[in-house]
């Protein structure tokens, strides 16, 4: 079959490598171009020498990339910037955006929590949010795919059967999240340096993280008006992997096991969604390098309340594994193409 | 003045050592019997070689104790041990328990939650709970004091005044609290290697967590009648440090700052509480080898919820800080004696 | 094509996970049987939770084991176990062996190393040392290979050529090697703790670690009568990698350029081993994951002196992916089959 | 007694928060004057909330220092700002200096290593080296004292004494040394992030490194005539913590243990340096935090080598500790003053 050739915009950052990890043993996907800012007319292996040993495009600025040859983008520019470079690619490009771009419908909602206009509203209204085992048939269409952030995605899989299955107290939903700094990319800033990372925790973006615009709008869609949730992400010292520890209080007296079960039928026949067996919690290090969401549930002390625990790697379901699965679906191939890498622990 | 002459019981673990390490400066406390089980016979330095410098008497059995030379006896031991062990130390020397034998006031509870009888109720009858903050003054009189678990010292600074104050609704209180790896101690488990913990988190002794046993009898107390709190614990991939994300909600219209202005007054005499000011959260690598426990408040996006963070070195106001906190309490000298350390960061 | 049944015998360690991982995709070898001791009839999934979405086969005892259903079998159990345990695996069977028992041609050496008699000489005869890029023709036609220890082959990689090549002076070779914390397995020892092993570093094993003997058997070889080497082993605060910094002088007035030039030409057509451009040195996390080594030469200070830098992961090739390699060989397949995972950075 | 008044030059950086952690309880001197560029105007607490609690003046600019108030001066400026702000600084005041630019006594040398021409050539004629255990006395009497960098520190301490006395072959001395993060500073590098260095070991500045020119200085002291070594650092994933491997080749036959002997009558009445017994090896945690120096030697399988380790804490005695070390020298004072901290492990 003939390969479908790609490009990458921003290559040059942590997603932008995971991309290039799964592309490179894709059996239908072809790395074309490989753009970058600062670092145009660089080799990628000297981005990213442990990408050295692959034969890969030389960085090149977004302008050298010729659009006839490209068939499918990932987008990992930062935000902003990415709605004007996206205006301009050609209607043929189908395009995965991993930025926070067009991820907000409302562009009401994108103006007040990104502090400009919306530079691209007429995209905005094609954009398919890209959580896919929600919006599956939708993004099986979509020309623009807003990828989900890592916190969002790692809150909703639970959560959104549950409140479907009207299952949940919506006034009492608190995510405590934990993330590892590969979250913050690899730009310079004294907030990620090791020193300022390793050994301890600190909570950060307390009731003011841009990722709860996200969820707030599928919690709407979810629950069919608006809810406010409680979120609290919290940095980690590790590279990668994240945890969504929720807690909740369950309606018309359902159970934990109530709760799994609704999970279980869910999902029971996702490849990447796991609904862990009673009496187990996952670790986000069971995940590592894997496109799996583990999700463990646990009856509380107090009566009625339920723990949810939600385990995703930040950077492959949070971002560069889900944006692959979400461009198999759009070219119609095996949504787990290039993604059965099991995780790597320890 | 004369020398306070001490005994630490069990003093080949982590708790030992940094009794060890604050110790070793104090005007007036003196080290004279150090006691281990298996390592009976070997020097201090070959069990902690960053004591090797320090002039320390050799580690010896219990039975070796000379107690006639003692008037302060810190007890390290395993829980249920130490009850066997206490019971039988001579009455003039004063004691402060690390162990959780004499925490729980309530017999029953201890049997339900240690899954044994209490094998020394009367000891129990006078022990005092070592919260300092809470209980100074009967602190100060005691003979036996229970040092409290490091989760309950975390979760109740910030949480006591707040209830007394009558200011938190008692059926909405979730504590998800983040520990370093030392507080699972010096054994060889599985669960404690660097493999098994580095780069990762996940919750562990979900809803049966023993330490929720003394922050249920101190929350009952400062209620007035029996509350059950949501407890839940993380293992960081850090060796020090414990932080609790404290999320509840507030009562008769309270915001964020009235809850701030009444934690501020509880403690702006306190040597080791220290209140955030607004918009700062705590990190636990800020208290990192110190007594010190910082607490920051926030409001939530949902009305009328708050958020309290307390961050704390577990091995140190989570332990043996703390017990030193209170040993000084008890022989009249200033609570602050040997351990005005600053916290180490990076 | 058929698939080739292989049993994994001691499968419940790093060694055996990292197995699993590998041949989960692998398109010609199936798991049929994995055997632990004290973990028999439990799932893999209760010990390796981040296997559980795979469909394995349940622990069993060596008894258990059908040899009549077996190929090839990899075998990570620990030394001396592995003698007898062997011995009596039938002869059809073809075996990879990640234990020390075997790699030493000289039984007197094995005796002398390891403590106790050989139990199984008649074995080692046949045994061929699985140094891949070395011995590819004997593995070939092997039935037992003896896979190399970490620190061997991360040292002998970089060594072997140089030495062939008359190039390196035999009395001036030091090698301080860098490993992280798997490379000790998973059994619970203090020494394995995070809390014994984060922040911080130290020397191990010093002039005794056990793996400087096949050092000197592979570098006799090379050179053609006995050398000793250094070898200093140090313990970093990560879980997986390898650094070996070699420190060498060379003959007859070789640069550092000539050197390069002879590791270029001896590894070109490898698929794992790379040698890395003029200037750039190895960093082992980008290997973590993978099959590859890299090595790194630079010009010291001194005249005469060059520095080589092997990098690898020593779960991967330096013990389960090498043993993959090798069975690979043994079964006529592509030596790269399974292991074509590019390297997970961060 | 008065207060001896201090200020710290470019307080914002680690090495400043280490002064302030040892200078915070010091006897004598007393903190008036902190200084920082970007963060003049700020307080200490906003840059550095561990220290929060402390009473500490606000940050200034150097413009804004009295020095008619100033006695001691500890200055953590870059080089060459530090030669341009030092060359400014009144008569009367004892300065110590971390930067490296008062160490090389060569201004050629310093030339050709820093790639400017000196700037303040009178003051280098005045300026000591601050190795405190060797240069003791000249110390005392200096007015300007350029503190040792970390890795010199670490190498000299037990090389010094070794070739003085004649023991140590001078063509081949091979330094293999490992530094925790904090040496590279808090400025927010790349190569300094979380995701860049943990999990993970490199070689860097290899046969480059700056500190190198003073450990050759120092070397040629000590042999009497230039000397060239071989140094490569490694960066850890750690914090804080430097070792040095140091692989050398005795003369007149001397043994590991002559080599000792003379170490541990050399250091013998020191404070902060101890030999440690045969068969032990230094860790660097089990320095952490305090201004010790660990030595181990060990013979190696070689015959005629022996190995030493030598173990500080970059920031304390390869840093901040050992400049206030010198200072206490420098007023009279017990050099211990200010610096008996117990390690802190874990």
């Amino acid at each position: 079959m003939n390969a479908i050739n790609v490009a990458i915009l921003g290559a040059s950052g942590y997603t932008g490598a995971e991309l290039v990890r799964f592309l490179a043993n894709h059996p239908r996907f072809s790395l074309q171009f490989l753009t970058a800012d600062r670092r145009a007319g660089h080799s990628m292996s000297a981005v990213f020498p442990q990408l050295a040993h692959l034969n890969l495009p030389e960085l090149v600025s977004i302008e050298q990339v010729n659009w006839d040859d490209v068939a499918a983008c990932f987008c990992c520019l930062p935000h902003a910037t990415t709605q004007e470079v996206l205006a301009r690619v050609p209607a043929h490009v189908r395009i995965v955006d991993l930025s926070a771009d067009f991820r907000l419908a409302d562009i009401a909602a994108y103006a007040k929590w990104y502090g400009h206009e919306h530079h691209a509203p007429d995209l905005q209204k094609e954009a398919v949010y890209g959580l896919t085992e929600t919006y599956r048939a939708q993004i099986q269409a979509a020309r623009l795919v807003a990828n989900p952030g890592c916190y969002p995605t790692c809150s909703l899989l639970p959560l959104i059967p549950l409140v479907e299955a009207g299952l949940i107290e919506e006034d009492d939903i608190v995510i405590d999240a934990k993330s590892g700094v590969s979250g913050a990319g690899r730009a310079a800033k004294e907030g990620s340096l090791f020193c300022e990372v390793a050994e301890g925790v600190h909570p950060y973006g307390v009731a003011s993280h841009r990722h709860v615009a996200e969820i707030d709008q599928e919690m709407a869609k979810a629950y069919g008006h608006a809810v406010t949730v409680s979120f609290t992400p919290h940095l980690m010292p590790m590279s990668r992997g994240m945890l969504a520890s929720i807690y909740v209080r369950s309606r018309k007296g359902a159970s934990c096991d109530d709760l799994r079960a609704v999970l279980e039928k869910r999902y029971k026949d996702e490849a990447f969604v796991k609904i862990l067996p009673k009496g187990v919690v996952p670790q986000t290090r069971h995940v590592r390098g894997s496109n799996l969401c583990l999700i463990g549930l646990a009856e509380d002390r107090v009566p009625g309340r339920i723990l949810l625990f939600s385990a995703i790697d930040n950077l492959v379901k949070g971002a560069s594994g889900q944006a692959l699965q979400n461009m198999n679906l759009m070219f119609g191939l095996p949504e787990t193409m290039g993604l059965d890498l099991v995780p790597m622990f320890p």
